[in-house]
């Protein structure tokens, strides 16, 4: 299953048709894309049975972050080897665990502000929580996922390693910075979960390839670390972290600049595509 | 104005009486006490003419976190020279800011499980934002400040230390990790709300002693360093830090054990009283 957050309502796709949950004749569930992960098991339930006459027009333009409200954004540093080498450490123990903040989401064609001239780009695999998990095994981890997205971990650079110890979250909480999307997909979609191409391109070059695969510690095992601390709730998201051929890490290193396009993909999950503008960015207004 | 959630509903405390917002004859506000920060001026307008005579039976035992779900919650590390010099640090240009999860939220006098054999105390000043705050500059900062209570940002070391780059960040996140509370006291109540005596003890012997005066970065400056990069929201918590007389900086080292009464203050704000017991943390016990 596919389901997405068009203007702010939310919407089962299948085909090239979107069906308006709360419009369905048969419906039992709000039209609030954040609320539905609180039941998300009785809505996987009854999605295949919505009533597909109740669509409504989709146009991907109207897109937003299929998950805008989380409780919880977990995001997880230097989970590929080759990007923890990159930026000259190991590869970690356990689970590097910082946030993103809910204000910095967006959609996944928005336009976001650059607030500096470092922003770089790291293209994640973004996980979505659908059944409270805590103290789960890695066995039974994927059971506990609503679905996946496609994420970019935006990050301004001289904010982020301003500081001893270098502390990595400041330069990742801008407005915008965590634009996500199109779609949450279902894992039952994919045909292996755990093996996905991801990657990004500014202005159709490709920046960054790899496959989620590589992955130190892959989405059950950090459901499983995670969740042996403190639970992830319905709803929460999981970033799991970026591939090598982060901009900062180049030589010459390279940012984003006003006009460039970001292309984010994670293969059979979907693609991001967003533009940067120069200028502050507005509270809530790539949302 | 002193304020607080009472078994889960929001009540004012004058004397030594409790008023419950709902239920007062001229009520306009929900009973959530998470819900009142989105209509803070207007709630602050109303509390002051609302009806006493509708009190509630006033246990101090009931009391649950005065901020039970923060959208956004911020957390300082390394805020007073002496705890930056005591881990070895020199002190931040910038602050460095990490986040408790909303999982780790307990009430002021819950009874928190150890989850490990080094979980360590750090007593703090907690702010509670009662206006969105974006691009705030620090002398209007106060304005965007619904309150102030008191916080543990108990850290279990061994998690935490995990790891190269040292995160601040998993140790701290275990269910119970931040107690809060008792109240939440309203800036006008205090002479000077930048100067305010911090500590806390461990069964009687005080660990820490400071006051917020020795902020590093004070309330105002980190509600403007903070807005700068991201909005913070009504209902927002922000940590301010913790000063020296952590159990991991003494020689020799000191962590909790069952059985354990840690008291923490803030002068004026009032008083958390926690106790430690062994096992697993249950999700939402503690609230």
């Amino acid at each position: 299953m596919r389901i997405a957050n068009l203007a702010g309502r939310l919407v089962i796709l299948r085909d090239e048709t979107a069906i308006d949950v709360e419009g369905a004749s048969d419906h039992r569930f709000s039209a609030d894309p954040q609320s539905i992960y609180e039941r998300w098991e009785e809505f996987t339930d009854w999605a295949p049975t919505a009533d597909a006459s109740t669509t409504v027009r989709y146009d991907p333009r109207q897109l937003r972050a299929p998950v805008p409200r989380p409780a919880q954004v977990f995001a997880v540093g230097l989970n590929y080897a080759d990007h923890a080498r990159e930026n000259g450490f190991t590869a970690p123990a356990e689970p590097s665990v910082f946030t993103k903040f809910r204000t910095s989401l967006t959609g996944p064609y928005a336009t976001v502000a650059l607030p500096g001239d470092t922003v770089d780009w790291e293209a994640e695999l973004v996980v979505v929580i659908g059944r409270c998990a805590h103290r789960v095994p890695a066995e039974k981890a994927w059971s506990h996922v609503a679905g996946l997205t496609v994420g970019q971990d935006l990050s301004e650079r001289t904010r982020q390693l301003i500081g001893s110890p270098a502390q990595f979250s400041i330069g990742k909480f801008f407005p915008g910075f965590a634009p996500t999307g199109p779609e949450l997909v279902t894992p039952d979609e994919l045909t292996d979960p755990d093996a996905l191409e991801i990657g990004c391109s500014v202005n159709g070059e490709v920046v960054q390839s790899g496959s989620t695969s590589r992955l130190i510690f892959p989405v059950s095992v950090l459901i499983e670390r995670l969740s042996a601390v403190l639970p992830l709730l319905p709803g929460d998201l999981l970033f799991t972290g970026t591939p090598s051929g982060v901009g900062h890490a180049r030589d010459p290193q390279r940012y984003l600049t006003a006009g460039d396009v970001l292309e984010t993909w994670v293969g059979g999950v979907g693609r991001l595509r967003n533009a940067f503008a120069a200028g502050q960015p507005a509270v809530g207004a790539a949302r």
